[in-house]
């Protein structure tokens, strides 16, 4: 037997529909590639959104098509997105971040029929044009007066010039709920980069669980500023998740300096914002230079990398700013878990409260998580026990673009994030490191990163890096790999003397290597596969 | 092409995995129908639900059966509901302050196999067993030691004996989402009750949108107290939204009188609570009386019927309780709007917040709504003209169980909710009256509701009915029914002299006759079927 309620499918671009029809004149402010402050409404993008549509099927751009966008967070960023979606399209987010080649690879693996792109990476198409046989024009984010001239993007025109025809009379196509809607590519350390294929449904249903109280928390009255690009893990969910709620926006364009985010933080009255740590890094560096202070803002989500303790700190103690230690990945829509009080916690004060938010969290309803071992028997949650991280729900992938990386999904449903954690008795989980850089010593695991953060300590210590060794008696021991600070010189036993007696005495490093620097990818995570290739050698003296 | 994401069907009992995952220690407090407070878990009725499983599988229930039950809110029937969602039966919620009548025409309506009832209801049970074929099985949810003694209800057991032998060890079945997950009969004034059923997928979204900040704002640090019964209206989504969110519930049990409401307030903390106006009445009427005090609680939503001004400025005035009105249909699984602040409205204060406040509100994602005229075109959102209200949705009914009802759905999926309401330029619904209740004078609508409550607030009034009585110039003109106070005598000027000035000319009633009482259903509600059909012969003079 059936519930008798209506069918009404999940689509994502409905999300645009509520905000324009409850929400139509809540703001969304951008910071212009050109440069000035643009001011729109929900209401006024509605309309463009459906004038980007008529476009795109003038151009005979079909469901299931993918376009790539190559952009900052701006208001005509999001119009293209939405366009796309209300005529069952692909937006095809590109990281412009990566090495030109890797960027050229993407947009081929993806098909990309067009490309919207910002006047930043203009140069950046133009070098590789001729590489990308499947795009048929690129339409630049700008208008006529900003036309770059004697471009050789093909068929190049301004975005404006490109919707000015339009009337926006269009009525959104209907499809199933589960068609595609969205594209991201992870960039792992090793092979190609993997196509995840989000749905209407997982980016509403993400939407959802994103707004919650205990997650973003989004009410009408907020003012959300993602710094985090939207190409940057499906944008954190806050192109769907903001008009959902009809919070106001405030898009930071191409300038994510301390001195540009503070600057909007404070003009726009912004009440929550969302970015890696790096950009936090920055605006606290200036805000101390400038003696800056923040008015309006409530809490800053931080994730993508784990939320260094001096961070939280600052925005706690020094600005009065709530802060919200998040995780999730490409392959979750993103969020899988924030770090919000329980009512065991809220009560913490001082460092206790800081040790909680070293934690990455817990997840809303709709993500189910576990840690298994090696032979995939989940392991309890005692907040010390630490194993892989898999995770199953409705905004969980099930699968790469054209069946890419396919053991990293069980044949249970669940998918195995790559990540090692530890979940404590409340639930809130932590990341101890990547599954493939743990040091399994003697059928245990010893964190990597632990080992680096605990090493980074030491005053003499640039960077450091672990990886496992081969060990004819515990499989793998761990190396410390070290970058001394310029002018220092520290020893071998200078730095095992300072990490000794904070770390259980099994997880000590056998040896420490001193070398010159350490190899990145280009997003700035060390290359482990690389430091592993060089150290290949490497044994330990027995 | 399609999404990648995996394929999590949106099955209702997820939710109370989710509470036992991730919330497992968070109280579930209840006045238990015999008497003493109780106190559960999530963690430890997540056990039980399982053990509901299976002594429903034991008795042979399956896939589609409707089981009903007669029951408070605690612990023992949100056990059974969560039981019965995992089996994939359905529960069938019984409003037992129906007549016998009408409670034996829909248990055999929904053909239910068992029910579960509380102690209360015995002799309601026992009077009607007989008219009750479909029913195998009557469990009492109460233990050995409190079941009546030689009752005639058929193979009456108690519920603490019939989950005595299970152990718990059972996994929940998997079905489509779309699967019928519970049932809730309206009871019109006119006709049969006609049966509502919800789909698991239904009343998971509406979990999501019930939890978000603008509607009841959800969070694991909240201690919610659902006053309405899970037998009104789906119980408002508060046995899925609270544990979908991890709110610690507080369930009133048989006593929502306002002493015992008042000491579960106060002695479980609760921070939001809901229920309909009488009961707030209550509630008030208890505090002035005792000089009482509201110490940790700072929301209640009042739905069902609109809430009186003087209700919410107590609340808000003198208790520093945030008032937040609701609207919604059991049709609608239940929740439609509530009047939560929007950035142009969070600054209002005295008066005009109150004003506001009477608006019944903003619907989340998810519902989408318009006022009609007599022709179904689209009115203008102005705030002043009114029309029938029509809502679509995911968790809105597209029939009723049965095929009963049909006029109340349009070809283009649209549901006449039979209200008929303004929409302000902010987006604020009002309903002004219900469609069969409007009075329809030359072409133009006068609303009964605001005629009768302007009518109310003539000091020697007791209560006011409306009803339009056929006119040969202007179709129907306003009859105004009056019960005077106890002592008082008004005349017809009286009242027509009170109420002119106050509303537009062609609004006042043509006549005012007086009478002894006015009738009404067993749900409290004005019966203006019976009225129209005693004045069904009265003319105005002319």
């Amino acid at each position: 037997m059936l519930g008798t309620m209506q069918e009404w499918p999940l689509l994502a671009h409905k999300i645009l529909d509520h905000a324009a029809a409850q929400h139509p004149n809540r703001p969304v402010v951008s910071r212009s590639v050109e440069g000035p402050i643009h001011r729109t409404t929900y209401g006024a993008m509605h309309l463009r959104a459906r004038k980007v549509a008529q476009g795109l099927e003038a151009h005979g751009i079909k469901l299931g098509d993918r376009i790539g966008t190559l952009a900052w967070n701006t208001w005509r960023h999001m119009e293209v997105w939405y366009g796309l979606l209300g005529l069952g399209a692909i937006y095809h987010t590109v990281n412009p971040r990566l090495f030109p080649d890797q960027v050229a690879w993407i947009i081929n693996d993806a098909e990309d029929r067009l490309l919207f792109i910002d006047l930043t990476f203009v140069p950046l198409i133009e070098g590789i044009m001729d590489k990308l046989p499947t795009v048929e024009q690129v339409i630049v984010l700008t208008d006529a007066e900003h036309m770059p001239k004697d471009t050789k993007l093909r068929g190049a025109v301004a975005y404006e010039d490109w919707i000015a025809a339009r009337d926006g009379n269009f009525t959104w196509h209907e499809f199933p709920e589960n068609t595609a809607a969205g594209m991201c590519y992870t960039s792992g350390t090793t092979g190609n980069p993997k196509g995840v294929v989000y749905s209407h449904r997982s980016n509403v249903l993400h939407a959802f669980q994103a707004a919650m109280p205990d997650m973003l928390n989004l009410s009408a009255r907020d003012t959300v500023m993602p710094v985090v690009p939207l190409f940057h893990a499906n944008g954190w969910s806050l192109a769907f998740s903001a008009p959902m709620t009809g919070a106001a926006l405030v898009m930071p364009g191409a300038k994510l300096d301390g001195a540009s985010i503070h600057e909007l933080l404070e003009t726009e009255k912004v009440t929550i914002t969302a970015a890696v740590p790096t950009v936090w890094l920055m605006l606290l560096q200036h805000l101390e230079k400038t003696f800056g202070r923040i008015s309006t803002l409530k809490r800053v989500i931080i994730g993508g990398a784990a939320c260094p303790r001096a961070v939280t700190q600052a925005f706690q103690e020094t600005y009065g700013v709530e802060v919200a230690h998040a995780w999730g990945m490409t392959e979750m829509s993103p969020l899988g878990t924030i770090c919000s009080p329980k009512p065991e916690t809220a009560g913490l004060t001082g460092d206790a409260r800081l040790d909680l938010q070293q934690k990455q969290g817990f997840p809303p309803f709709g993500v189910e998580m576990k840690i298994v071992d090696d032979e995939d028997k989940t392991l309890p949650c005692d907040g010390k026990i630490f194993g892989r991280l898999k995770v199953r729900g409705p905004a969980v992938a099930a699968a790469y673009f054209k069946g890419e990386g396919a053991s990293n999904f069980d044949a249970d449903g669940w998918f195995d994030t790559g990540d090692v954690a530890t979940i404590d008795g409340y639930g809130y989980m932590q990341i101890t490191d990547r599954a493939k850089d743990v040091i399994k010593s003697g059928g245990e695991w010893i964190s990597s990163i632990d080992l680096e953060n605990l090493a980074i300590g030491h005053p003499d210590v640039a960077e450091a890096a672990v990886i496992g060794i081969v060990h004819p008696k515990w499989d793998e021991r761990p190396l410390l790999i070290v970058v001394a600070k310029p002018g220092r010189d520290p020893s071998r036993e200078d730095i095992l003397n300072f990490m000794a007696g904070k770390i259980a005495k099994w997880w000590m490093p056998d040896d420490v290597v001193f070398v010159e620097g350490i190899p990145h990818t280009a997003t700035g995570k060390i290359q482990k596969t690389t430091l592993r290739d060089q150290f290949k050698h490497y044994r330990f003296e027995t």
